[in-house]
């Protein structure tokens, strides 16, 4: 046990209650449907916070990298689903996975990929399962759920070593939704296309076990996944400015801070000058296309309550500066030298991924535990 | 010894060719004045490349956490200059590092923190140096050469276990550059501005030992330094296309890239779907305020030739979208299925610090080693 004012600036709190609310809600607003949480553990990389995703044992994940995949085989997840697309020259680590006792999913949305797994399938002995990404909604990766390469990859896949268990969608945009009203209908645009695509390769003979939607906030306010079998979605146990600037959360829901020292004033131009600058914060500025920009994050007092309209403003690698909002701040406004603080991040993704772990908090103050985070590829 | 096809993607590599050219570069520069070079190894944070940048033994360094100076120190490298605003919260973190045999300077800019830490160095025994950080160009941190708090704090230290070593600033407004004329008129200021503060210390019966400037734009395109003893820039090493944006280098120049794979097409948008998001790029816009934004970087075959005008043009977190920046890619153009590319970053240090090390090349085509990063505080 060590009191806040020991933890060595900048560094990456965790309040362990606001977590566990967090997870809570989700479960709740899953239980309402026949669905499966299959949480993506690329927000936390951590195995005690995965571990509190599931009210027992170790449930099903979604990996953002082979390098997850490997942390948490290890630590005894073996349902696992690697949601990037692959390309052949991760076959032979996914193959060590399986050979390992992964039930390992693989991502993928075209033919010549598909084509370069069943031959690596057939050289090598190992059998693989796949899911078909669908797009749907023009953001990223997939097939259209009426394209007509979804049977083609079928057909090329059945009778081979890669087995064709699922489908999956990510509805990406809806984290440039302007309001509840337009995630509800990013909701709706996700699962449609999802259900789309199942009956498309239904009406074909291809019976599907997996169909997978997932976003924090199309999984919270969805209102129907009749033909869906799992959610994924990862942000959820921390939130972020991002969640709260899209009305999914509200700022004391987050979970992850940033402490920080003030080490400098520049009391002509009312900025306050602290040690945590892009390197503690990451350069993610994703409120700035949100309705109130809160530049690199929201300033808190060292228990975690905003102080007026402050924000992070600019970073340099390990400099931040702080400024009001609304004008210039009185030299008298500026808190003294030394002063801890805590900035909510835009992104708890890339907040989080800029440090080597969590320093835990219990009741808001005091830090319990540390829990360290993988890295890398 | 590796070929690069072996490598698993996303990757840092590191042309260690390019390496040395560049540090050969600025230690020609250097040559025609009376300084030392004390590089910056927070672009680094790795020892066998801040070995390199020495042509014998391990000079003076800047290092930008008290996490770098553990590391380097241990490593052999004493004379260390933590360019960060010190406070009173890692006075004792530096105190542990002066008795491991650390010749320490810590850095400061206001009266506050030069009380505590004479106090500190009375209750503790501890001595310590240090420089006052002096603002030449209104960016960050630091005093105006002709404020009397220079003085005032110079007169605290006297006779305390607090020694002034010296001063320092840093021209972060090089990087906003629109010419080198704009550059040569940044060197100017900010030799100007630290020769005026060493000027008015002098007068009040304050000599310094070091005098000490930098920023790899300033240090390049200097043609006075004149009252200057020693010169900090750490991004020369690597170069970056914000230096290319600026003409400070080329984009030949640039010593590392992220190595990446082709996963996906959408051929009707003209996007060629990668395995480099911001986790391996990180969120780094810095050319998004010059003449080309090269969105989230430069596209280059494997053997880091730039493929028309790619570039990165959006990222999540392990998906980054290529696309041409002056039209829409035909099918036919798109790199097949499997392709490995290489994306030059805006900013080495950002995406240097999204890995775990460098794969070195030579001869730009073989890896020969592996590097390892240090990360945290």
């Amino acid at each position: 046990m060590q009191l806040i004012e020991q933890i060595e600036t900048p560094a990456l709190l965790l309040d362990r209650d606001k977590l566990d609310a967090n997870i809570r809600r989700m479960g709740e607003k899953l239980k309402a449907f026949d669905v499966v949480l299959r949480p993506h553990v690329k927000t936390n990389k951590c195995l005690e916070i995965s571990e509190r995703l599931f009210a027992e044992g170790r449930g099903p994940i979604t990996v953002s990298t082979l390098r997850e995949a490997d942390f948490f085989l290890e630590a005894g997840f073996t349902d696992i689903l690697y949601g990037v697309g692959i390309a052949h020259n991760k076959f032979a680590h996914a193959a060590t996975l399986i050979s390992k006792g992964a039930q390992l999913k693989l991502v993928l949305d075209n033919l010549e990929t598909a084509r370069q797994l069943v031959e690596f399938a057939r050289s090598s002995g190992y059998r693989f399962e796949v899911l078909l990404e669908i797009d749907c909604d023009g953001h990223r990766s997939g097939l259209s759920p009426r394209s007509p390469m979804l049977i083609k990859i079928a057909q090329l896949l059945g009778g081979t070593g890669v087995e064709l268990c699922g489908i999956m969608t990510h509805a990406g945009k809806s984290y440039d939704c302007k309001s509840l009203t337009e995630i509800q209908a990013c909701a709706v645009q996700e699962r449609d296309a999802i259900v789309r695509a199942r009956e498309s390769l239904s009406e074909a003979g291809f019976d599907l076990s997996i169909v997978s939607i997932g976003s924090t906030p199309t999984a919270l306010f969805t209102e129907d996944l009749r033909g869906v079998t799992e959610v994924r979605a990862g942000v959820f146990a921390f939130f972020d400015l991002v969640m709260a600037g899209l009305g999914v959360c509200r700022e004391q829901d987050i979970a992850v801070s940033v402490l920080t020292t003030v080490i400098g004033h520049q009391p002509e131009k009312g900025w306050i000058i602290t040690d945590s600058g892009w390197m503690a914060l990451s350069r993610d500025r994703g409120t700035a296309k949100q309705a109130v920009d809160q530049g690199y994050g929201v300033v808190c007092d060292v228990s975690g309550r905003p102080l007026q309209d402050l924000i992070v403003s600019a970073t340099n690698q390990e400099h931040g500066i702080i400024s009001s909002r609304s004008g210039r701040l009185e030299p008298s406004q500026l808190p003294p030298l030394g002063t801890l603080l805590r900035i909510l991040p835009n992104h708890a993704c890339a907040t989080s991924a800029q440090h080597t772990g969590y320093h835990v908090l219990a009741n808001n103050i005091r830090k319990v535990e540390y829990w360290p985070r993988i890295t890398g590829w």
